[in-house]
């Protein structure tokens, strides 16, 4: 008989077991930053969507408890030193690591955390291994192309609503389609699966990062963690952004133009002009129309697996719950 | 008939390897970095000797290719790193990557070479591909642990002659032992052999590092590439000035305390004055003869191997190159 699991019993099986993960002892300056950062929280949702994933094709879930590990220090790598070269003071309401201990201790923290990634994916158990570790390492460049994507567009103005895609893509929503492809190859479910699984955490991936862009403008001040408007005032190159940008024509271009132009300015005289900006261009709809098509296109890919139904409702609640539908 | 190889035949080799290989195409930002650490030259020691333990098992040294490449970009990998933690404005005569570009394009294009160098080592075609991931994922974290331990003891006047060897052992020394044992896990030799090939790389190693420290003091000027005297200008915590530390006494401890503390100071003076406290202490000849213990315990695991004695004094040749032996 099979027993019916819940995302809380996933989530506390993980929690247990990055507990027990040894990254490493000495010396304690390299290994502590590495404890730091993965115990100051997170949603731990790439590793929980692997091991759903994994459960979907089979009753050994546990066998994807470290892979999953894996994913979710690589994306922890990757936190270590963005917050590096973004000069970030906090991570997750915490001191970032460059800031509680040094540059230098957090690149080459940053660097075993990646070797560790390695060291825990090492664990899968399937003759697929040169695969898992193949799609992996691929992904594991996407991110760093992603990143440096972003970073090159902090100083350019002409980018097209396709190249921002194509950033946040890379930079986040590979790494989710990874997650979910990594819970399959787990339990060696076909090409076809596997290939569903990757399609449908890129697609909820890139919905999931764009809602991330609308909720900055339109957020809930009470439910949006961070500061609405926050985009805004740093001319941050959004989704919302560039749309308006690519859509606005006449007074309403020199508009936008002037306020992006603006070395000072009340922030909250600029985020409720430029957000009268949007609502005149219907830049909100844009977003949230293109927000819905990811969330369908990757919903159908997960309508298409051939998998026990109690399982996949167990892995459609936890999505919709982290794009924030109600179920 | 076997056809006897040469040093420099596995050179140009690896050289038209090094020119085929594509880490990844863009953004330019990322991988151009890649492609000039990887130009600028070096003596490629830890890749030709990959080639040449593999071709001491089998003729088909060819497959060891590209695995070598992964621990040559490994490497570089590292230098890239440790160029920005030490400020350091060359590398190899060129300015380095995080001068020429900058520190956060150093950071990413650097991550990107350890993933590259992961991907690089999928092609061993080897039943033991998991040991080969796992020995050089271990030999990878090593290398971050003892570059650590050498920040560590920037601020530290109480580093032992054995914590120094450590340091030495895990920032230089592992990494040739694993270049060795690659080359034989790669030919399927037996863990005897890849045992003393790993151990012959190691004391090689710490013999090669312990006579870099040697040459800073004791070099000819006309070739020792450095200035002579660098180390003994910045204080630098060598395994000559630990043995110093450690048996001077009385008035030639203060001597050189005092001469270790000083602000200003005449750099040819302190030099000479420093050079003479070694003399007095045979701290020379002290490092000389450990110097010479280790090769003498690196060579003794190479001629343990039961190899073709052809393709071992191949490799014992090559070996007395690099460490500048007459042979």
């Amino acid at each position: 008989m099979t027993q019916t699991r819940t995302p809380t019993f996933f989530l506390e099986a993980l929690h247990q077991e990055i507990q027990q993960t040894e990254y490493g002892h000495r010396p304690d300056e390299l290994y502590d930053p590495i404890r730091y950062i993965m115990n100051i929280g997170g949603k731990r949702m790439r590793p929980l969507l692997t091991l759903m994933a994994t459960y979907l094709f089979t009753d050994d879930w546990q066998k994807a408890l470290k892979p999953a590990i894996a994913v979710e220090v690589f994306h922890n790598f990757t936190l270590m030193h963005d917050d590096i070269m973004d000069q970030a003071p906090l991570r997750r309401g915490q001191p970032t690591v460059h800031e509680k201990w040094n540059n230098n201790i957090a690149i080459l923290s940053g660097d075993v955390m990646l070797v560790n990634a390695y060291q825990l994916l090492l664990n899968v158990d399937t003759p697929q291994i040169k695969q898992v570790l193949a799609r992996f390492s691929r992904t594991a460049a996407e991110v760093c192309e992603g990143q440096q994507l972003d970073m090159n567009f902090e100083t350019r103005w002409d980018v097209t609503e396709e190249q921002y895609i194509d950033m946040i893509r890379l930079k986040t929503s590979v790494l989710l389609g990874l997650a979910l492809e990594l819970g399959g190859l787990i339990a060696d479910a076909d090409s076809t699966a596997t290939d569903l699984l990757y399609e449908a955490g890129v697609n909820i991936g890139l919905g999931f990062q764009l809602n991330d862009d609308l909720l900055d403008v339109y957020g809930d001040p009470a439910k949006f963690g961070k500061q609405v408007g926050g985009d805004i005032i740093a001319n941050k190159k959004t989704f919302l952004l560039i749309t308006a940008l690519q859509l606005a024509t006449g007074s309403v271009k020199e508009e936008l133009t002037d306020w992006i132009g603006r070395e000072t300015f009340d922030k909250g005289e600029k985020i409720e002009a430029v957000t009268a900006i949007y609502d005149q261009l219907g830049v909100r709809q844009l977003t949230e129309q293109r927000i819905n098509d990811y969330y369908t296109r990757g919903f159908a890919s997960f309508e298409q697996l051939a998998v026990d139904p109690v399982r996949k409702a167990l892995l459609l609640e936890f999505t919709e719950q982290l794009i924030g539908r109600e179920s």
